[in-house]
Parts: C-alpha cells; sequence; structure tokens
C-alpha cells in the first residue's frame, strides 16, 4: 500500500497517469491555501469534474476503506485538504459543511498568525486562539484531522495537546537535520507523536539537507533515526510535491492576497521560484527508489511498509470518521 | 410509513416533537428560497446543529434507505430541497457540491422567471432556458430532483419531457379543483407523470377549494379522483407546511430581494400574510385525519399507504442516487 500524504500539482491526465504508474493509491491533495469557503469549493467542482472525467485513473477518497477500493479498482483515491483555515472564514459551521464535502485535513496556519494559531513565519508565537479552540474541538467531533505543518512550535504543541484525537504533520522534516523554519524541533514532533499524531515526510527541497542536492542515502538515514527516536508507526511520506507548476504559483502560495509585496518564503530574491526536485523523486513514479532507499538503510520490511502507506492508512482508519 | 414531502417551519424542538407524535417518518424541508450558495450553507449549517442538538427527534435523510433507519430509530428522517436554483448561482458544477451536502429536490423557478425556466406569475413562459437543459442534464446525472412546483405550464410540461428521470410536483393541487395559477392543470399533470414523475397534494389554503374553509372531505374527494384519473402511484403528501412563521416570512418569499415594491402573489393587499389553516390540518400530528379521510371517501388501505408515504418512499429509492 502506497499513500503520499500531501501533494500539489497542476493536475491533469499525465500526472494521473504516473499515480497509476507509481502505484500510488491515495494521495491527500490540496484544495485551498488563501481561497474563502466559496473559492474552495470551486477548486472541489474541479475535483469532481476529474472524477467524471477520469474515473479509470483517480476517485475521491473519503474514508480508509476508499484505499481499499482504489487498490482493487486499479485508481488513485483522493482526499483533500486545505493548507490554510480561510475556506471556513469565521463559521464554525463550516467544518462540517466541507467534511461532508470530502475535506479530511485542515492546517490552522499557513505561515502567517491565522484566526486559529500562528504560522510559522510569525515572530512572535501565541499559540492556539478563543476560535482556535473552539475549532479543533469541533474538528475532533467530525472527524477532520488538525494539520500543523506551517505552524509555530508552541502553536503546534498546543494544538497536539489540546485536541482530543491525534493531529498530523502532514509535510516537514526534522529541524535537528535541516534548521529551517518550515521543519519540526524535536520537541514539536515528540509532541505530536506523543498524543498518536503522524508526521509526512517531505521531499520538497527546501526542507532537504543540500536542498536539491539531497542523497536519497542521507534522507532515508533522517528517515530511519527519526523513526527510531520517536517510532516508526507515527512516521509515513507527503512529498509536498508542486509538480509542473509556474512560479507565479509558488508566489500565490506565499502572498496570496494578503500583501502587496513579494514575500520570498523559503526562497529567496535570487532564487524566487519553485526549487528543482531532487533526482531520485521528481514525480509519482518515483516512490520505489525510496521505498528502497528505506530498506537499503536498514529498516526492515514492515517498518518500510508503514512508512510508505501503511500507517497513514491507520491513521485514515481512526480519525476520518465522527467522533463516537 | 408517513411521508410529508414539503414543509417550511419556523423549525423549533415543539414543532420536532410534534413530528414524533404525528408518527411523521420522514419530511422534505425547504432550505432555500431566494438565497444565494453561501446563505444557502448557512442554512444547512443551521440544520447541522439541529441534527446535533436533537439526534432524538430528527436525523439528516440522503437515502431511501435513511426512512427505514429513521423509523427504526423513532425519529424523523430531513431530507433537504430549494424552492429556487438561487443557491446553484450560474455554476453548474454546484449541483453535484449541493447534493453531496444532502440537498435532493431543486425548483427550476420560484414564480419568476430563472435562469433555467419561467415562473408561474410570469405573463410568457419561453420554456426551459439554455442553461436549463444543461442543467436538467446534471441534475439527471447526479440525483437531484427536478421541482416544478412554482413554474409555468409550458415550462413544466418541457421538463417533464426534456428530463431523463421523473420529475416532481412537490406541492400543489390540481386547477380544474381550484383555478389558482400554482396549481396545475391536467396537462401538466399528465405530462409529470406519464415520465413516472409524483405530485404531493398541497394543504396551503391558497391552494384549497374555499381556501382555509375548505372541507376534509373535499380535500379527500378531490385527491381520490385526481388519483384514479391518473394513477394513484404518482400522488404523495406535500402539505407546504409553514408553521409558526410570522408574516414577515411569507413577505420574503414573495419578494426576496428582486423588488423595492411589494408582491402579494396568492395573497393581497387586504390579506397580506400567511392564511390560517384548514380546522383538520394545523400541524404534524393532524396526519391521520387526512389519512382516515381518504379511507372515508373510499380509497382502500393500499391506495392509501401509497399517499401517506409509500410512493413517495419509492420515488425516493428511484431518483436520489447518481445516474448508473
Amino acid at each position: 500500500m502506497l499513500i503520499d500524504n500531501l501533494q500539489y500539482a497542476n493536475w491533469s491526465e499525465k500526472i494521473f497517469r504516473q499515480m497509476r504508474e507509481g502505484g500510488v493509491d491515495a494521495v491527500h491533495v490540496t484544495v485551498a491555501y488563501h481561497e474563502n469557503f466559496r473559492e474552495a469549493v470551486l477548486n472541489l467542482e474541479q475535483w469532481n469534474r476529474w472524477f467524471e472525467r477520469y474515473p479509470d485513473l483517480i476517485m475521491k477518497g473519503q474514508w480508509a476503506s476508499d484505499v481499499d477500493i482504489a487498490k482493487a479498482k486499479g485508481c488513485t483515491a483522493i482526499f483533500f485538504g486545505f493548507q490554510n483555515p480561510s475556506p471556513i472564514e469565521d463559521d464554525i459551521g463550516l467544518i462540517e459543511i466541507v467534511h461532508t464535502l470530502g475535506v479530511r485535513f485542515m492546517q490552522l496556519t499557513y505561515n502567517n498568525q491565522s484566526l486559529l494559531a500562528t504560522g510559522c513565519y510569525e515572530k512572535e508565537d501565541t499559540g492556539i486562539t478563543r476560535m482556535g479552540r473552539q475549532v479543533i474541538k469541533e474538528m475532533n467531533r467530525i472527524g477532520l484531522v488538525v494539520d500543523m505543518s506551517h505552524s509555530a512550535d508552541r502553536s503546534t504543541i498546543e494544538a497536539a495537546d489540546l485536541s482530543a484525537r491525534p493531529i498530523a504533520i502532514t509535510h516537514a522534516n526534522p529541524y535537528s537535520w535541516l534548521p529551517a523554519l518550515r521543519n519540526k524541533k524535536d520537541d514539536v514532533i515528540r509532541a505530536v507523536t506523543k498524543n498518536g499524531g503522524m508526521i509526512g515526510f517531505s521531499v520538497y527541497p527546501h526542507h532537504l539537507r543540500g536542498k536539491s542536492a539531497c542523497t536519497l542515502q542521507d534522507f532515508c538515514e533522517m528517515v530511519a533515526r527519526t523513526a527510531d527516536t520517536f517510532g516508526v508507526q507515527h512516521f509515513g511520506i507527503g512529498t509536498d510535491l508542486c509538480q509542473d507548476h509556474s512560479d507565479s504559483v509558488v508566489e500565490w502560495m506565499r502572498v496570496g492576497r494578503w500583501s502587496k509585496e513579494i514575500d520570498y518564503g523559503e526562497g529567496s530574491a535570487a532564487a524566487p521560484g519553485f526549487p528543482p526536485m531532487p533526482e531520485w523523486f521528481t514525480d509519482n513514479r518515483d516512490f520505489g527508489k525510496i521505498e528502497n532507499g528505506l530498506l537499503a538503510v536498514g529498516m526492515n520490511a514492515e517498518e518500510v511498509a508503514g512508512i510508505m502507506g501503511r500507517n497513514w492508512y491507520r491513521f485514515y482508519e481512526d480519525n476520518f470518521t465522527p467522533e463516537k
């Protein structure tokens, strides 16, 4: 079973076919960065059209069992997520609405302060807000997973502790391996994993030691070491693959409508665009290389199966349905 | 089995308890008159809160099987419908979105010309529009039922003929019994029923001969005669019960935001508000009177069971799921 728990590509038949070639059973795809509710719904409508048009390649994923159905049919289950809470606006009732529409992950922040928590690019981190506490409770009730990938440390630790159900960091790596604002310090990883949460290892170059030049072996050794430290069952893959996008898209991700000035985020004025992917992972056909790389650094078959999909599958089983 | 296929009350615990006292297994409730998409979603959010608050009294209805589930649990299944296509705006992709959110009926017009068809209060009826044809096809694909209760004759006949699946008139009576703009001429009833469609008999006084003074016997004789003429299997109940609303609500229904001037619709300057209900039907506890009245005018037990719920149930079974 192969699950990638974060991609945001410029979706096309070509990419869906690459998912099939790569044997990818499920992908969690981003359907909003800065969109309000109505705009996020337009993105869901676009996905409905793709589901209608490519039924042999993709299907809508809502529950863990849809991964099995996709596997049996030979297509890829697509699970929706928001990288920002902007689609729920200031309306807690929209949590159940977006869950009904199939959304299964929601970041409480995207780099900046939100109505709910503090993003990882803010100078001060004041933790979970008044609305944030209400929203976490409602997300727990409904089965919408709290994702803190782009959140600041204190906010993330508070979210992990406040949430009655496990939370996720869908795409990031340890700060101890590469000290980037988006990577996670050990305290953060510990808070998430000790509460049953999951972390997806990213292959986005800004999260890799050596960036685009990072070697497969270095990446796999980092995975094995982190799994060893915090418990392998808490880790999976969340590549953050942003395939086939023009650089204007990474600008939209970084700036949305919130600034009139350019903000380079993880990039710089000298390198404002998407960084080149490492040569060992450029599209959905490359998961086998990671799998073999993990075996090569000494992880056993069961551990590798967990990292490559089984751990996310188990997390989906426990966390997408309403609270009992 | 008891199904009322149209109500729009000022919902409250009191009314939900009356549904239980009346043994009502399912109600199709109106969730939009003039609302745009976002506003209609706010109404769905309000229903989610009622479902959360009163799980022993009501549950969300999505499929015919939910009527059985509600019956077994001793609560009432609530099915959603729009009396106007305003919530899908000019966006055909919203049809699948609102169906995913549980909407099962949508009127193509509410009295006025819409983007899709002509309403029953317009002087000229130009039939189904270009967008209307696309929308009917998409509604057929998805399993959202075309409802022509407030549409003009030609538009209704065209909709019945264009639609690949049966359509509905959820709440109206025969024009031959009471010649009101909202009641349906025999040609219209024939077009709907010959294509497998359903019509719900209304007890809203403006649709009754003698209005609020209409007798139960006169109403039941009309039902029996109409069923006899067009086939009993095509008929059910759609009371149009608008319980506990202030008169400002009927003004909103009639005028929405489309006019600065008052339009009295079925009312008049002398009687602008909701008319008093007939003494034999004032709330959800009164369905037994209609049932007994139908038996009293000579309908047999099977026919009456069909009218009181079985016929709508069969229609739900066939028409709420996506096209095979």
